[in-house]
């Protein structure tokens, strides 16, 4: 199996992005972009994204080689189940970009593990915030990590050729389990997502009469703290339920921390505060440690 | 009174950009900088910050028309004590540039008004990550909120005229009442830190064998809402007890944010989830209008 024909389902950014990087980085291959809607492909065609466009599933099923499935997470099973028949064993290998993996594995790379056909997880750290196809860019990969996670067991050479697939856009493949990956996206990603939220929701509660005075003051602090909380709500929301087990678990280690911190203010207990915040600039020194204090 | 003669109390990151704004943008203007230890007064000197230093605490008392407290809070008031009898009603302004104001108010700001001086509480809204005189720039307040407080009522003109010197280095004045500040800068600032750090600590928590793939997958967004978790934390820990009810107060609106996220999780409920990030995403808007998602 060499990857000559790519067939991209969903032309959102991740999709359309895609489309874009392998037509400037691999001009060799042939890209399909399906989608739900003519108006998005329109959109994707007036960018010259792709070589073709379709909203026939069946289409963009028997012409790959490779498959990724750019859609939300919650959508993957009933589209391969769409293309039931028209994907070929030992011809086609399937691969995704969701954010969470456990559950996908659980359920599409299962579904067609039975049916004979390979799948390998993709999780493509790369733009996140803004939505849809007209932010699409040839070089969103360049530079980002790759987790890759392979629970059906497939063969070295697809995981290899997968591998390779990636690194051609630009990114840094690694492997992983699903479960190690899932709690880490819980803790770098969906977790800071909510704190995010959580410290724009709080800013305006039994505040009503400052508000002009919150505006006035707010400065860098507040602003990247809160950054992440403007992505799309649909899209976080079912996020952070795909990767339920792991948020819980997250949000019980935060809430055990913000409870401790409560309890050294109400103590006055002014040591303890500080190591507090002492340990919470060395974990974060851990991963950047070119960020200075 | 005129403001001729300044004494900056604490040669640290605010009074050394203080004495250096001064310099660049009030060359008529006599700075004296008075610090506890010869060394930091050197490096000012070596940076040519003030026209005069010393660790003469009457000294610096006695030049001075206005008197700016930059130290921790904490000290505050026994610094102001050691200037008795030193200070002359009538001619002297004492103001300073901590980040609560309430807690100022009610042990500077008393004494001082007990004895006939005048103070009027000042926070300029500007540099706290990084620490020390090496950081301290001349366009530090350029541009920057300066929050302004008077609970001894301190006559117009006094006020006028601190508002005015804080303009000419700069800044943006807003007068308000000293709870109103504390209760804006917990949210905009003080529980931003906490829970900055909340999520640097959650990141590690259950995690000690995937440490290398949490370092690998970091991405902006981790980055971002970590950011100010790196402020040193003895000064932290110091704000937050200063503002102990303010933060106890937001704390509380923040476990209650996240155990309603909790819930909605647990229940499986997706437009709950939906509608808390997207009012989320709203009140962040209030303050922000101009970032999209």
């Amino acid at each position: 199996m060499e990857i000559h024909h790519v067939s991209i389902l969903g032309p959102g950014l991740l999709g359309g992005s895609l489309a874009l990087a392998l037509k400037k980085y691999c001009p060799e291959i042939k890209v399909c972009l399906w989608g739900r809607r003519e108006e998005s492909l329109q959109t994707a065609s007036n960018m010259q994204a792709a070589d073709m466009y379709t909203i026939d599933l069946p289409d963009a099923a028997t012409w790959a080689d490779l498959i990724v499935l750019a859609v939300p997470v919650g959508v993957m099973l009933p589209l391969v189940k769409g293309m039931e028949g028209f994907l070929k064993s030992g011809r086609v290998l399937v691969t995704d970009v969701g954010s969470v993996k456990s559950s996908v594995h659980r359920e599409v790379g299962k579904w067609l593990s039975v049916r004979g056909i390979d799948f390998i997880g993709s999780h493509p750290m790369a733009g996140s915030e803004k939505q849809g196809i007209e932010y699409a860019e040839a070089d969103l990969f360049w530079g980002a990590m790759v987790a890759m996670t392979n629970e059906e067991q497939c063969p070295t050479e697809l995981v290899e050729r997968l591998a390779a697939f990636w690194k051609s856009v630009g990114g840094r493949v690694m492997m992983m389990h699903s479960d190690e990956h899932d709690r880490v996206v819980a803790r770098i990603s969906h977790l800071p997502h909510a704190l995010a939220a959580t410290c724009s929701r709080a800013a305006y509660q039994d505040c009503e009469s400052i508000k002009e005075l919150l505006k006035a003051l707010a400065a860098g602090g507040f602003r990247d703290t809160t950054r992440v909380s403007m992505g799309k709500p649909s899209m976080w929301a079912e996020i952070m339920l795909e990767n339920k087990q792991e948020m819980l678990l997250a949000l019980e280690v935060c809430l055990r921390e913000l409870t401790s911190l409560r309890k050294a203010l109400q103590d006055d207990n002014f040591s303890c505060i500080q190591s507090w915040l002492q340990q919470a600039g060395e974990r974060r020194r851990l991963i950047y440690p070119e960020d200075k204090a």
